[in-house]
């Protein structure tokens, strides 16, 4: 198992990158994404999807330098595509569009359409939070969740991403709506281990704990039953009709999950309050909710982002854990 | 039991908001408010509220003839204050205002501070897509739900609505962010029934499908578990640092649930799309929900706001029931 620091993980992701026909400003790009994304404890979409994403660039799927252009505005919200460019790049350049137009303009949108897998959607909001500005943004994607009712996937698992702003952490959630995503499904399988609460359903068609079953039939639980069902619908439409982009279905109709839609809006809180006045508010808020009482004695209750923070601190510290044959498919690519 | 014509009920309530101080113009609006929720198939945030509506307003928490106030403005972003007028009033005022926001520029936000429960927050969503704007809204709630790992409510369940517009039937969602909402809770426990899911703990700690356990314990459980919990936190933060107005915490301070905090988020979709496209995609959207195979041969697949359609059509049609006693306490108010 390969410990690597920061530099050490960035330099190799980026020289990969340069090999496999990405230019200087891109490749830099991606490197740090995917090594952000390792290090802030979320390695399914860093160090353990680089070489898939290698491959879809090759194979055609991913335009590695192909620029995020303006399509279409209208006050302070905008139209931009991606031109099947790499998700990552797409996903950061309108984040820094949307986060110029909330600062402009009290707020903005931008909405985002032929991109491809923005890989950890909480990375942008980490990003608009550390600028001062609040986030509201989401991706479609392959159709991989039942929509409630039926057995058969037909609505996106659809990432969410709220972020907030805060001196002492910042607060960002990123979702996906299906309970468990197909990479948590196969970190539990991988360890042996059963989901704490059943999370799709078997063969059979009963719910199950078991993660394998769950991938087998393609059949995870929406978060909330019908209700995250409801979401995954809802995401898509607003999505398309904001981009002009492909929806869920039209996504499926291809070989993989390329040509997305997503959704960026932005705030700008110091519009109408002071930066004291927001941290106040923020810290007030945080420190509610982690004072309620635990069921376990002793248990911390914690606040969106929170255990991300101290993992990235703790892994920036000691260095971030690759498995072997993780990073052995890396260098040998 | 009574069954009511939408007249009938609408005038027997304006009657009694006249009667209890409401002048002309919020009595039209809650009668009118109250009776479509009724219709819709919502009676929790209808007629069965009713009373307790005007208690609080005789109790001097809601004013009932206060106006909505522009407080700030910057570009296509409002604050708006309730100024503790009813929550119908305030909540219908500023999607009205956010609607022409968003005609105007494109898209627009109304935060709203210092107003009361909106009763049901479809309403609005349903209002927006009538006028062909997509709406994004919640409101945030006193604490009713424990945040994930705790046994104490320290988080609202904060209801989310989106609502997209559709010739064929608008598609609106509208859900709090608890599994089981207090109302639904309270309508499987007076039917007798058992939750179709564990929605929350018992006293023993352990979850349930019983109700009357839920309410009793206040552990109503967050959809998704930790990810609804996660949800709430944000929703809340955003409300309150949009709008200037109370937090969850804030508001259990107080002995109701007033002065809360709401934000109403609006696109025209017309600006970059014609009528025709719009619905075309969403009905390409809506059809491949629909078309999926269901897990009971022959049952159907919905989208949200489905049922809302059928059920308000068929009461319009037949009229609508009204439980003896509900209606005995309306009546002799």
């Amino acid at each position: 198992m390969a410990i690597l620091k920061y530099d050490e993980l960035f330099f190799i992701l980026k020289e990969k990158l340069l090999n496999n026909n990405f230019k200087e400003e891109p490749a830099q790009l991606c490197a740090q994404i995917f090594t952000e994304n390792t290090f802030a404890g979320v390695a399914s979409h860093g160090t353990n999807r680089f070489v898939s994403f290698l491959k879809l660039v090759n194979e055609g799927y991913i335009n590695p330098n192909a620029k995020t252009s303006l399509v279409n505005s209208f006050g302070s919200w905008e139209q931009w595509d991606g031109n099947l460019g790499p998700g990552p790049v797409n996903a950061w350049n309108v984040t820094g569009r949307v986060i110029e137009l909330a600062k402009e303009n009290g707020m903005g949108c931008v909405s985002l359409k032929n991109t491809n897998h923005w890989m950890r959607g909480g990375t942008y909001g980490w990003r608009a939070a550390e600028e001062g500005v609040i986030l509201i943004s989401w991706t479609n994607t392959i159709p991989i969740m039942p929509p409630w009712g039926a057995k058969e996937p037909a609505v996106g698992n659809n990432p969410f991403v709220l972020a907030v702003p805060r001196i002492n952490g910042h607060v960002v959630l990123d979702m996906a709506l299906s309970l468990f995503s197909f990479g948590k499904l196969s970190t539990y399988k991988h360890e042996g281990k059963e989901l704490p609460f059943a999370g799709g359903y078997d063969s059979d068609g009963n719910l199950t704990t078991n993660p394998a079953e769950i991938s087998a039939t393609h059949r995870p639980l929406p978060i909330g039953y019908w209700k995250g069902s409801g979401l995954a619908i809802l995401f898509d439409l607003i999505a398309v009709l904001l981009s002009g982009g492909k929806s869920t279905f039209e996504l499926g109709l291809g070989k993989h999950d390329s040509a997305m839609s997503q959704v960026f809006i932005a705030f700008d809180p110091q519009k109408f309050n002071s930066a004291e006045s927001i941290n106040d508010i923020a810290d007030n808020i945080i420190n509610s909710v982690k004072k309620a009482e635990p069921i376990n004695e002793g248990e911390e209750i914690y606040y969106p982002g929170e255990r991300t923070l101290k993992t990235r601190e703790q892994n920036l510290r000691d260095g971030v854990f690759v498995a072997d044959v993780i990073w052995g498919r890396i260098v040998s690519f």
